[in-house]
């Protein structure tokens, strides 16, 4: 059984929630497969904190609460903090570059960053900088098909920002194929 | 330890994961309590169902995933076939009385029927009838308190909406206290 767990974490309007979401849409109604998602509400929430959980599976997920994701979106600096020890240690990570610091010995097996808060501001709307996010893991990871996240996307997003939401994925798309070409790894 | 697990299920369109998703809210932001929200895409997800599950609890929740529900909130006729079996014994059943016919011998301890979506017709606007589930539920359950749902209500329903969305929680909120007290239950 083919198992992957996805942890994303930020703050409160970076659209960590909806991230998630759209992974386990892709990944259950366009790609065949099966997923939970899971998010915790605790006292971190009050404090303005936010993460989710995602399981992409080819069966049946029997027990859906993530212990050790194989793939981290961390999009600040708490989060890191607060989630960075987390990750398997054959797993990947992936920064938010301008926003977080992942120090000398990041956990995992190898580390992906983006500045996704600064390319989103140059298509116009901070607030897509999820949509670059899931571009980006989408090309350095591959755990989910890219035609399936763009209609997962298309159906997510609130009529009339599709265009604005898909061109953000687009950025984030082109910029991890680029990493993972000068990385020499293969999705 | 003090821990409830909820269960609603529908189609698309009832707003079965916003309703979820506020009860999470308001038990762990305005409550003080914990909360974890789950919902598993999968094959059904494709043919239009819908279902999400919560737990509230006094303390941090260890295994977030719902097998026995003690609430079940069921929306549709489709969602009573697939999970009317898993509410516990002991647990309540919650019905929306016009799409649901639960039967002779219902799961459960006890069983209360709302018919939501012509309560939400009446107010205007159909589509807020998970917000008259919320407010029954409320009333029938204590599960969560009602002003902690309504201020959860207010920050997750669009700009706009929030005084037709209240005015709906507070219509199904009415119709469980006279419920209760006419069946004599203190909840």
């Amino acid at each position: 059984m083919s198992q992957l767990e996805i942890k994303i974490g930020g703050f409160g309007g970076q659209g960590v929630i909806l991230a998630a979401e759209i992974i386990g849409r892709a990944a259950a109604i366009f790609d065949g497969k099966y997923a939970t998602f899971t998010r915790s509400f605790g006292p971190e929430a009050r404090g303005g904190a936010a993460s989710a959980q995602v399981i992409v599976s080819d069966d049946k997920i029997l027990y859906p609460y993530v212990t050790r994701p194989n793939i981290l979106v961390i999009m600040s600096q708490e989060a890191f903090r607060r989630y960075g020890s987390e990750l398997a240690a054959d797993g990947t990570l992936i920064i938010e570059n301008d926003l977080v610091r992942a120090g000398d010995s990041p956990p995992g097996k190898q580390m992906f960053g983006i500045p996704a808060t600064r390319l989103a501001e140059e298509l116009g709307r901070k607030i897509v900088l999820n949509m670059v996010i899931l571009g980006f893991l989408t090309a350095v990871t591959g755990v989910v098909g890219a035609e399936s996240m763009r209609k997962a996307i298309a159906e997510s997003v609130p009529h009339g920002t599709e265009d604005l939401n898909l061109r953000a994925f687009q950025r984030g798309y082109e910029f991890g194929l680029a990493e993972v070409k000068q990385a020499g790894v293969t999705s």
